[in-house]
């Protein structure tokens, strides 16, 4: 067997139980709508070597470290994250990896939530009000069924400032 | 490729992030030392279904459901397990797996000290002082560099009654 690809589906695995498929939109005063649409990968881990592989065999992303604090306040174990931020990288090397080495969880389904995202915004589709609703409705589907914890209470992420976004908002009434 | 290696490979990156292999040391009135020695594979999932595929992959093991509760007593999602507890299972169908769908974190090596483990019990050495504070000495390995929530306080589980073992802090002692 091909180790190559015995790697590709034990790191498919792995994201399976670790990974996470995220898409933020965000006030972007310079874009025509007022938004912007950000797709990202996360995969969190405490040991750094297997994100390291990972990044190697997906041919992208960058390891951090993320401290992470108890309510308390008392440092956890140091966290590792993989993430790929490049639409590009997402779009030419995560989407062929992942339609190859399939997930087996309802990881799935948010993988294919987020691909059909990752295709739109390629199409410039975010640029739009009718591809903006729809990839917040993507997102909202991909939030629903999550723990209270993991879901958001507004229908989107904010990057920078964390401020209601009162136009949406409106968009959604009419 | 063969579908069957692929979910292998599968399954194995799935439990280097989820899975934990585990050994417990507990008071057993009926053996000749007073202790007993229990091995255990857990795989936990917010998903019944893919601790199900594991469990047809493995060919063995049970899948529990585990209801948890948050510090302010909200239950929290419902958490599945995948458990596998017949020593028979985890010498006879874990390790050919796992020797075969090689872990490629740091849990390669607890799998490596609890397949030891597995290997003594099936021996018969846990019936022996000398084998029993081996095992010890391998859990306590284990143990190390874990999270402090992981990581127990003493060298051993109980099972049933939570006591602390005078006899076997005596033995550290000699």
């Amino acid at each position: 067997m091909d180790s190559s690809e015995a790697l590709g589906h034990h790191i498919s695995g792995f994201v399976d139980g670790e990974g996470n498929f995220t898409i933020a939109v965000f006030k972007q005063r310079e874009s025509r709508l007022g938004y912007g649409v950000h797709v990202m990968f996360v995969v969190g881990q405490a040991e750094r070597e297997i994100l390291e592989l990972t990044r190697q065999i997906l041919g992208c992303g960058r390891v951090h470290l993320r401290h992470q604090y108890n309510k308390d306040g008392f440092k956890r174990m140091p966290q590792f994250e993989l993430r790929i931020q490049s639409h590009k990288d997402c779009l030419l090397k995560l989407i062929p990896f992942f339609d190859k080495y399939e997930l087996l969880t309802k990881k799935k389904n948010d993988y294919l939530l987020w691909k059909t995202t990752v295709q739109m915004v390629a199409r410039g589709e975010h640029l739009t009000r009718k591809g903006l609703l729809k990839i917040i409705e993507i997102k909202k589907k991909m939030e629903q069924g999550r723990s209270k914890k993991g879901r958001k209470s507004v229908p989107i992420d904010f990057i920078g400032r964390h401020n209601q976004l009162p136009i949406l908002e409106n968009w959604f009434k009419e």
